[in-house]
């Protein structure tokens, strides 16, 4: 006996009728607004070649450390779900891989994947019967008979799910040879990069030294002194925005800064690219290069985003054996307030800087962010991120930034994801939260209704295009 | 198009109908009563001269930080608002500030401060019509003019408020020459002080030398030995118990304490008052003054209040510029369990002491302060506090503590504010809110009605009355 | 005039009348359920002996810490509560003590004490009228009653409990005695045993030093020496798998960790042994048995659960007269992340080991806890505890943990209670909880009906089962 798969229109909204109807009428005005993605990690050469994706398991398990890590847990070995190892790739059979998956489905009940999913397999490919083990085949059969049709191409899909902007993300040490493949191919849809600089700043960075030449070769610079490392980032920088790039990003173990003197930069930079550096030589050179890369947004006007707080590759023999990203970083308590001083007595008040804060723990949403976002001009909150991407992270976001913060210096809604399908599932996610939120401020008499109506349009799309400066000359540019 | 201005009868409570209506009724019978403010940052000058306030700007808007830091959060300059920088006054137009200040009054939606400006709008001055840019100029008229007429002078708004205890707080090195004024005056309004001793207690504070030379004078000691210093002391809180005073507070950055040997507690007091002390002693000599403070509550009586986790004047810029206490402090992670031990170790079992507890740290309410609170019978929790005194804020702190602190070890409210206008207001959110959470209780059959309503009465009225020890022989001879 | 006493049908359920619809049917279907309580600390010496309990105060109040803390914060005097010293039995009458305590009920309003105690009044002793200070005596005199017929035995209770499982908690360093009476008995009650071996791991443990001398006699190994401690480990480890035991239980300070090389252990051990070790050697000595611990589990299946972050005997007055374990150990803020990395990296992957981990500090559920617990496959959430086995504090454990590591990577409800009377008023308050979280994902459409009906039971019922074992050859071999 196979059970309907159908997606409730009420779904995530407050069971209690009368707020429940203030969260509909938000949510029907905003539910058909395009989808600004100013953060995320699709692979721009999809948009380039628009090549058809291969099956349901390359394009939706095996990438998915939010899928497989879940598996994993109740120990399912990640090469039967296809997941390649530091050795190849997983000689998995693909569809045995998908059966494993629809065997374990249950798992994710209660979780934002299972909605995710749910939507994917809903909206996206039209399937009327909930995925479970024994009907894993149709599931499979149909989603790959899809995928090879011209209709679920990347840029079909892109123009269906009504995307008014994506944002990869690329280092200073990539060409980006896709990004401008797109824009001569004619397509008109918004595909741009974000300068992620992560693998030529922090020395522990698995890449770091190959990253680090090729970086130096893509810029024509000498990367292996201090001006010349700086200088290569300019350029880079403005190859990236030459790209439609708006904003950089910032992956740090932690959101340290510091302001070191000139003489000391270039020693620490000495030891650095010396090879003779120690741990701590590591967090301080990632902690003076945010505070450079906050100077060099002061002249370029990127925007900077700050991922701070995850402990990458915590499980070693994972790491050994399947490398990184594969669902084993876990989030470290995380300080702001200090780790930041540096950075914001050097450029805090310029008027030009803007800086997106985002946390892997929310115990600092109420005590540090909102605080600090509520004062300083060029702080911002990105919303609830990773494993708080979800309605519950959602909920505990804003019911713990809003009354020090407001909505105002919040930034609207990221995917950050590389699950491209996904992307109207985890939008639709975020403005029902977001309208029930709202409904429940209107049901209290906390707000009006044409209050929350505004700020339901905000906080969908008008806070992100102007936190990521997506109308400005230099994004128009590209 | 005006929008009318309403404060609706149920704001603040559960829309599901039937524990609204438990709400109702619990706040219908608690709603009249007095207002106690045990702590607060009022200025005694307004009851001892009884003098009109000036207009808008000068008395909502220009001395009031959680407003302005907002507006300066989305880059609007303070001195445009009225606010007074270290280079003397701002030079701003009131009328203009006002206008300024109307036209982002939209920042403030989802925001305590919010609700309380719109209750001092619809309540203190009877506006009817929402504020928005278009008639700032009609709200600036109305509130300037009821400020010119004697209705509105502080002790009238006093009596129309229903305070029946107000309390203000000033330091050791302040005379209290207002206070004397209020009681020689004959007018029957309780205002008292609170002994508040962190500028001669904190070598970091910015007025260190010379509120301790201050100190000196009043008390007639001498102030640069140990023994002079701790009898300056003494004979301080006995001048503030005469003005009134039942309580002490303590606003430090930890919430550190220790219990030195005498001879090592004469070294440091002698390296603080020769001025060669590190950042090192002057915590360690904040850690060892909490401790004696607690000593000398063991012998006169006196509530402390310890308000700790506040680091001072983030923005070094702002601090520079315009002063401290301008919306730049900002929260860190605070410990309590390990901090207050040394002081409890010496004095916790004393039954004549009481100390209350403040965090600006939500993730220590049910991991440490209700712990703590249910276990020692010298501690009880104060209530949210600062950026956590809101609706959500509130919610959470009863969440989080009444199931190992129960209610009885709180205290009831603090309005902590020098915006007198807004002190109904503030009041009023508290009892809203706390009626709400006895009427979840209730509708999910967890506490009988009757004792709902007893609560309400008791986190009102009676709690912060014994708390704060206000019935004590002491506190009325004053 | 006297209250009723009753306990609401929907109590605890959401006051929405749709979900609460949907709670009460999930909840009618599980309500009944067996017992299985896999952790406790209830004394195995009532089940082997099968004698009456004496009075409701010896009983019910002079052993509960829950209680008497909130008494004691209140300023009632521990002796005066039947609570005994260091200097011996309290010499308080016990029916004076249960007045004091009948008069300070009302201190428990709120709090999961009253909740469980209603429970206890009603349901165990079917008293009809709520306890208050008028009918103290009534109270004690049909408690007293009750106690000393057949009805009230424990093994008679344990039936009517319904309790499949009975886990309680011993040291290495104690024999088995009352298990074996237990087994010798012919009674068809399961009491098993759990393998607590802190009293001689910790060297800072007040019987350190005895126990490891009795350790040594029950294990016949000389353990003082690293082999012959490691020996006498395994060789006690088999004593409590043969009476039933399935799990240990390690309650240290906190979570570290180490993996030393062999050289080091033994030196370490030595110093250990030697007396002559630091409060760092006992911290790293606690790290590296957590260690070896798992790498015995490893060897012979037992599930290890850690539950650490309390600062046992906070109050130093209160431990010089009273001892340990009377209500002052206090939560601390506590990590996970890099403290269980060193075992994590040793034993991480191993398909046979399972770490249930528990936590005091809320704040790593999303962090840090549902991160591991949802990649890791030998780690498993338990539930929240101690301080935050309350609804509030359940609730908070499923909201915080459920989007991340599913409920599938939780293992079901412990009361973890001396207080045997109380366990049904536990596990019902679990179910409850469950239930209503449940309906509210169900009420949002985030859940299908059928599937929070399968998620009730597993909660219940199934998922304790296999997270303890509780089904394997060893364990049904007892």
């Amino acid at each position: 006996m196979t059970r309907p798969l159908t997606l409730h229109p009420d779904r995530l909204f407050p069971a209690e009728p009368a707020t429940r109807d203030i969260a509909r009428a938000l949510y029907a005005d905003i539910a058909g607004l395009p989808i600004v993605s100013p953060h995320g990690h699709t692979d721009p050469a999809w948009f380039a070649t628009n090549a058809n994706w291969t099956n349901p398991t390359e394009l939706l398990l095996a990438p998915d450390h939010y899928l497989y890590r879940m598996l994993f847990s109740q120990g399912v070995p990640l090469d039967r779900l296809g997941v390649a190892s530091r050795s190849g790739p997983s000689g998995a059979d693909p569809r045995e891989a998908w059966r494993l998956f629809a065997s374990h489905f249950y798992l994710f009940r209660g979780t934002p994947s299972r909605m995710w999913l749910d939507h994917v397999f809903a909206e996206v490919f039209g399937l009327e019967v909930a995925l479970e083990p024994a009907i894993a085949d149709l599931y499979y059969d149909r989603i790959d008979e899809a995928l090879a049709s011209d209709a679920f191409r990347p840029r079909a899909l892109f123009d269906r799910f009504n995307i008014e902007l994506l944002a990869t993300t690329e280092g200073p040490h990539e060409d980006l040879v896709h990004h401008a493949a797109i824009r001569q191919s004619g397509w008109a849809g918004r595909v741009v990069t974000t300068y992620r600089p992560d693998a030529v700043i922090d020395p522990e960075h698995e890449e770091f030294e190959t990253a680090l030449k090729r970086f130096g070769e893509l810029s024509g610079e000498d990367v292996f002194t201090w001006n010349g490392y700086m200088a290569a980032h300019r350029k880079r920088r403005a190859d990236f925005r030459a790209a439609g790039a708006t904003a950089t990003d910032h992956g740090h173990p932690t959101a340290l800064t510091c302001d070191l003197p000139q003489s000391e930069k270039e020693a620490l930079f000495g030891r650095i690219v010396g090879g003779s550096w120690s741990a701590h030589d590591a967090e301080l050179f990632r902690a003076q290069m945010l505070t450079e890369m906050a100077g060099m947004s002061v002249e370029d006007g990127m925007v900077m985003q700050i991922h701070p707080g995850s402990l990458r590759n915590h499980n070693r023999w994972l790491h050994q054996n399947y490398g990184r990203d594969k669902g084993a970083d876990i989030p470290t308590r995380t300080d702001y307030v200090h780790a930041l001083k540096p950075l914001l007595d050097r450029f805090g008040n310029e008027p030009e800087l803007s800086i997106i804060l985002f946390t892997l723990d929310e115990s600092v949403y109420a005590r540090e962010l909102a605080p600090l976002a509520g004062h300083y001009p060029c702080l911002k909150l990105g919303p609830s991120w990773w494993f708080h991407d979800s309605p519950e992270g959602m909920r505990r976001f804003r019911e713990m930034t809003t009354e020090t913060a407001g909505f105002y210096n919040t930034v609207g809604f990221n995917d950050d994801t590389r699950a491209f399908l996904s992307i109207p599932a985890r939008h639709d996610v975020a403005r029902r939260v977001d309208c029930a939120f709202l409904a429940r401020l209107v049901a209290e008499h906390r707000l009006q209704d044409w209050e929350a109506a505004e700020l339901a349009h905000e906080l969908t799309y008008g806070l992100v295009r102007r936190a990521y400066r997506l109308d400005q000359p230099q994004a128009q540019a590209a």
